[in-house]
């Protein structure tokens, strides 16, 4: 099998990078993957062979870099261009798009100016939302969330802008601080945000809007003034847990890794981020950020993007549904439609396939010509995963309309897990479609839903599954593909961990 | 003291309407309030004696009803008038008030129709919920929750109408069933709701608009069709009371007695009303419709109605500042704006006072003068109490909306309570007035803040609270007021108690 061939580096670096700031990086994405084949996929009870029409990987990594021929443009030098960029195909939120990297020129100032500030250390995982943040994924966030930002997507999911219109912001994306980076920050009005590796990352200021409350009616007296300090207000764990995931029961894995080891606190304020984001992972060409993935689909000519999100490698039956999605919208008249195929890249629980194990199936994917070249593209979406099912679908909607798509297509129980406690799904499957289609701030955003595939025993080959003969299909998930990899992938890492401790 | 000689049948009735099924509601209403007295208010650690300027009870039930000099028309038979009342204040939500009960000459019909059809059995909680949504407090709902409606309430606060427009709906106003009455109702369109004294309530239907998703973009094929039937969904209790009340954390009254012991599913359709909810308890009154409120505003020539709701006596800190919002709002050009003074008369924790004490309380407040009866109306407003702080405090706003008030007096921590667990308020006391300024489908109501008034014992007088000289000011909140109530209303009780057990 392709994985006994497997470079291990590629894979662990990339696992811990977005994953752990363990000072042990091999180590740890061995322990997640042991973890994964004894975790999740062994509580599933199921232990897949690989199914007929599976796609499997090929003998090398990153042989192939599906974009590289198509997109010079799309180089570090254009990522860190501040000018706006606008799609033809649908508006960034708020209507342009945000770039919070310093220009190359001020950068000596700025990183001079950081050195002189109060500082505050940052995660792994925070980092992650640095990059997403800073490359205009949120747009029009500018940083960290502010307490007005912040209970305006605790309770409403949308955020409000100055003219009234109503943007989606699901996720509250937030930075702790504990009481002792409290106090060391005092009135300072700017702080230093310090990365895992002790880089100054970025500056977090108070300055600029939005300020104080949105407000209507006569008295305005309890408005907080625009102040010229980072906001720093309660971290009030167990509300921010319950209204984004509907339940407090211990086990999901972003609350472990993130929310409850955090601070009390949480600190709001516009980022400066002193140079792009990167991870020296040998997959940073994939990370193309929304200003890339826009100038792109321009020099394509694409007159539709559809979008699919997924942190499991691609079977078969999603290149079904991809191709069939292209040909629906071609007979609806649109003639170029491009396909975004769109992984996670983020913090991911144990038992999720590792990102570089993914990137490589799915290039060999394109290889295969099982999905078209010049009619998709795939990269990374750099955001972490909070597996908060009908609440995070709306984020990973949101993106993508600020990376260009106009169109979305959404699974069964999108972001959706097992509860942790419970035998049951933690969302009933249907929500996550449901709710993302009435979600305040995506009325722009066309819905497709996602059409299940499955082996069609009878015609031999991957079909939509027809539930007049159900018992010809054959069912492979991606959790169960995930399984099968792992499984193999475990023989692999037992070795690698052998040699390394 | 005046609660000696305090008439107990008035105070028990009503307890018991409007807090439990029990059989035995004066046993219920006793033990209710000794359970206060020994629970919420020694919680605190206070018994509070009564404070300068506190305003007392006086020597008699009910003497004055301060609406019946004004609105000869504000009568059952009113009230069962089937056309929507536009204010000449502000619009009802939707545009047009929602009123559900049955036209007098259509009952016979719809009772002999009642009759025939599946019954689902419904306790005094829901109850009250039926008697808000009759009146049109919740319009444009018109019938318990479907699963779009829910899924918007839970998630987003609000519901969107067709033409595209929000209307504010924080709490999810459901009815629960048993897997026992699922199975009952079967394939039937339509369903008799049984009250607890089983008397045929309403006709819960399934026809009419919400039908299906709403939706965007191209795809309707997962559209749930216009469906003939009720709609039964999953109960998830879970998800629902850590989305409504941001904790999932055991002792919240309003879970422990409605939510816990319901069934798992829950139905959603159309209500139609037999006959205008009564609780015959010497308060009815008081309950006034938002169709009643909003024909005595244009009598008496409102030109601006501030509503200001509380769940406990009055104290002379609320008098300063109601008669201070009306001198305010005259200084702002209004010539005639009108105080709804709009006590919630629905089911409330054991260590609240019980809803005819504090009607009596109401009455006599007005009778001295404290408030002026002209520019004054004193109601019930019949919703039960959640405790659900931010989230609920939208829904006290926004059904006041639907009773014609255009301004709404947020207090310090609006239906916020300690926490179950923990030595904590639930919520952030500022969070309700900020949530509140910033829900969506509010826009249109004026947010008046609290002003904080105490006794000033160096003026000797209720004054707005002077930070400058703080230890002037002796406080009195309408919980420690609570406490001094219950203290004595106990000794009462107990003299009752061991002449009916």
């Amino acid at each position: 099998m392709a994985l006994l061939t497997l470079p291990t580096a590629g894979a662990i670096s990339a696992s811990a990078a977005t994953s752990s700031s363990s000072p042990s990086p091999s180590s740890f994405a061995i322990r997640s993957l042991q973890a994964a084949a004894r975790g999740g996929c062994l509580h599933t009870g199921e232990r897949t062979k690989p199914a007929a029409g599976t796609v499997w990987l090929g003998n090398s990594l990153y042989q192939s870099n599906p974009l590289t021929a198509y997109i010079p443009m799309a180089s570090a030098a254009a990522a860190a261009a501040s000018t706006a960029v606008r799609s033809s195909l649908i508006e960034p939120d708020g209507g342009a798009l945000v770039d919070l990297v310093v220009p190359p020129e001020e950068r000596a100032a700025r990183k001079a100016e950081a050195a002189g500030l109060p500082s505050v250390g940052i995660g792994a995982i925070d980092l992650e939302w640095v990059h997403v943040i800073s490359e205009g994924w949120a747009s029009p966030l500018r940083g960290f969330m502010r307490e007005e930002e912040y209970l305006q997507s605790l309770h409403f999911n949308c955020l409000r802008m100055d003219d009234g219109s109503v943007v989606n912001m699901s996720l509250p994306i937030v930075l702790a601080i504990g009481d002792a980076e409290k106090a060391a920050i005092g009135d300072s009005p700017d702080v230093t945000l310090v990365g895992p590796g002790g880089d100054h990352v970025a500056i977090l200021r108070g300055k600029s809007p939005p300020c104080g409350l949105i407000t209507w009616g006569l008295d305005k007296s309890h408005e907080t003034p625009c102040t010229p300090r980072v906001q720093i207000f309660k971290h009030n764990k167990e509300e921010r847990i319950a209204r984004t995931w509907g339940t407090t029961a211990p086990g999901l894995p972003y609350v472990e890794q993130v929310i409850t080891p955090a601070g009390n606190w949480l600190i709001g304020g516009d980022l400066e981020v002193l140079e792009p984001i990167k991870y020296n992972d040998g997959l940073d060409h994939y990370r193309l950020s929304p200003k890339q993935l826009r100038k792109e689909f321009d020099k394509r000519g694409a007159d539709a993007v559809f979008a699919f999100q997924l942190r499991n490698p691609v079977h078969n039956g999603h290149a079904l549904l991809m191709n069939d999605t292209r040909r629906r919208l071609l007979e609806m008249g649109y003639k170029n439609p491009l396909l975004l195929l769109h992984p996670l890249g983020g913090f991911t629980k144990a038992d999720d396939v590792p990102l570089a194990v993914r990137m490589e199936q799915h290039s060999k994917v394109l290889e295969d010509g099982v999905l078209d070249p010049e009619t998709t593209i795939v990269a990374i979406f750099p955001s972490p995963m909070h597996y908060a099912g009908p609440t995070e679908v709306q984020w990973h909607a949101k993106a993508r309309i600020n990376a260009g798509a106009n169109f979305y297509i959404v699974g069964r129980d999108p972001a959706g897990m097992g509860h942790p406690l419970e035998k049951r799904d933690l969302y009933d499957p249907d929500h996550g479609k449901k709710v993302l289609r009435m979600a305040p701030g995506l009325e722009k955003l066309n819905i497709l839903p996602f059409r299940v595939a499955a082996y069609d025993s009878s015609a031999k080959k991957m079909a939509f599954f027809d539930p007049s003969r159900a018992k010809d299909f054959l069912f492979i998930s991606g959790t169960k593909l995930a399984c099968a990899f792992v499984e193999q992938i475990e023989l692999e890492l037992e070795r690698i961990w052998i040699s390394t401790v």
